[in-house]
């Protein structure tokens, strides 16, 4: 039962959480809110409409909105017919805006800017096609790099291990595979045992909607656990690893992720259960010094006093509703990247292992 | 707006958890279920129906379910009209069988049972007074407990400090007052301003449907979090101090409570922020060693995987729900009882506490 109305997905597989169409005119977005219960497509031509759809969390995960803010500037460059260059620049700060949280948006809108800087002359046609190269090479790179992070994480995933994860940083989340999920996939597709823990994610349940979506259609044994859970599980010597995705990664290695991540690590460290991130280069932000610079995105306060648009606390109760937290890089045993495994984790070794130029891109392809 | 069918409720308060009605007859249970969207109360007039408003959480909490199985053995003394030792006993074995880890439902039901054994040979009014009188003490004790531990517990509560809790430790979860809650309205009541952060506490939301309930009501500051938003607030330096309740602490001082408080410690202790927990001396087991004698039990995964009867996960993706986790006694600052503070929290401190008789049910009540 194929739902996804594109003939050649760069996700991989029969669902995507954002392509373009081959006509460049729609960028498709999978509605995540709607999953597991129903699998829809939003069909988005310009870009406001997918920085909506950002901010909206039609579509979330950092390699996610980096793909479909790419995508959306392609629909920004059909949209541009009179000043190409400056309706460029105001679409990169429209998308920038709709998350702060995650780098890899600024990282794939700078790109899409640059490539327009060098196309402000250039005919209509020749924008567009450019420019929607590039989101197709920025989406096909991101697959390849969870391909490859993938293979190189799952080599510390023993046979037989229950892994737990946090949210969802699986296929939905990226342009498809998944990071810490890619690393779950690679293990299982290398003929492992493994069986996933996903804490269920509050507020927006990521873990028990998205997670548990991905993994029980791949075959791959998945048991939701309420957040508060994960703690007495590893405790209790039921965990073997945890394995997360990131939205940001500082510099000196302190990683951003969904809000719930940092109490997992504290635990983890507590009891020496590895605690791993998975992350594409592109998450990385040199230009940030440490965690406390990271900019923690704050949502709506209904997203937990309410549940179907039905109020679940008392009237006037007010609720914080911090999106991400911050776990230091002491705590994160190693960092998964297409470049690479940076371990121990220090701003040293996180430099080299970003710089590092592999032939990925060319050779390591499955 | 008072609702509750009572004329003089020993709670002390406008609403309780639990209620007998003054002929002895009627078990009144405010349904927590319902709160805070509707305040109603259940009319119990045997045994076995209240067996199952605890099992169901109808009404719920340590001391709570203490005082409720208390009054459910009031309810078997006047059903009894036959074998009223042998009928005592399977009713004692229906209650304790409800709820498995909070020792207070045991503790309460070994009080009844002794009371039962003085009185096989008695008349059935007299069984019946008996048995009605001793519930009745049991839960004024509870609440002038709570007001006590609640005095000595504010004592470590400074002046504008904001206090984390996790679930339900309030009124509504002991004889009225509240453990934990005990501690911030003593602060309250002496003129501190204190401010609450109340983990929401998946699945069941004791925290944004209970304790954000009765702190509103009592005009004190409370905000909802996410449970997973606990861990950065801590490390942000957000939070002054962390206090709950407790289902069995064990001898040695491990503490069992709501699921998803280890993490909470845990972290806490990582930033140095005190750790405490606020418990009457029948939560103390003696009997059990360690925190992993402590049985756990596990509730229905249809918890976690449904709202409102409504699926949330997937179909067939199993969920697996304990209902409370142990945190270690090194991880705890102090232990607030109503015959003392236990700090540094030791099995012989504890044992000194627990078995320090004061004269604080004739002496100390406010």
């Amino acid at each position: 039962m194929v739902k996804l109305p594109h003939p050649d997905p760069i996700s991989g597989a029969d669902y995507s959480a954002a392509e373009l169409t081959p006509d460049d005119a729609t960028l498709l977005l999978l509605d995540q809110r709607r999953l597991p219960r129903e699998e829809r497509y939003e069909h988005v031509s310009e870009w406001q409409a997918a920085a909506a759809a950002i901010q909206d969390m039609i579509v979330r995960g950092a390699p996610a909105i980096g793909i479909a803010a790419a995508y959306a500037m392609v629909l920004a460059a059909r949209q541009a017919r009179t000043d190409y260059w400056t309706e460029m620049v105001a679409a990169g700060a429209g998308l920038r805006a709709a998350r702060p949280t995650a780098v890899n948006l600024a990282w794939a809108v700078d790109q899409c800017l640059e490539l327009a800087r060098a196309h402000r002359a250039s005919a209509y046609v020749d924008r567009v096609d450019a420019m929607a190269a590039l989101a197709r090479s920025i989406h096909r790179d991101d697959v390849a790099a969870n391909r490859h992070m993938g293979r190189l994480g799952a080599g510390y995933v023993p046979d037989g291990a229950v892994v737990l994860t946090h949210c969802n940083a699986g296929a939905l989340a990226t342009g498809g595979y998944g990071t810490a999920l890619g690393v779950v996939r690679a293990a299982h597709a290398a003929g492992k045992q493994v069986r996933v823990l996903a804490d269920e994610t509050r507020p927006f349940l990521q873990g028990s909607r998205l997670t548990a979506w991905e993994l029980a259609r791949e075959g791959i044994p998945v048991t939701v656990i309420a957040d508060g859970a994960a703690g007495s599980l590893i405790a209790r010597g039921r965990v073997d690893l945890v394995v997360v995705g990131s939205d940001r990664i500082a510099r000196n290695g302190d990683v951003a992720n969904k809000i719930g991540t940092y109490p997992l690590a504290c635990v983890a460290k507590q009891h020496a259960v590895p605690f791993y991130v998975a992350a594409p280069v592109s998450t990385v932000d040199l230009g940030t010094d440490s965690g406390e610079a990271i900019p923690i995105e704050s949502r709506e306060m209904q997203e937990l006093t309410e549940w179907s648009g039905r109020l679940v606390t008392p009237p006037g109760v007010p609720a914080e509703n911090p999106a991400f937290d911050v776990t230091p890089a002491g705590f994160v045993s190693a960092i998964f990247t297409e470049r690479g495994v940076v371990t121990p984790v220090s701003a040293e070794n996180l430099a080299r292992v970003v710089e590092y130029e592999t032939g990925m891109e060319t050779g390591n392809r499955e």
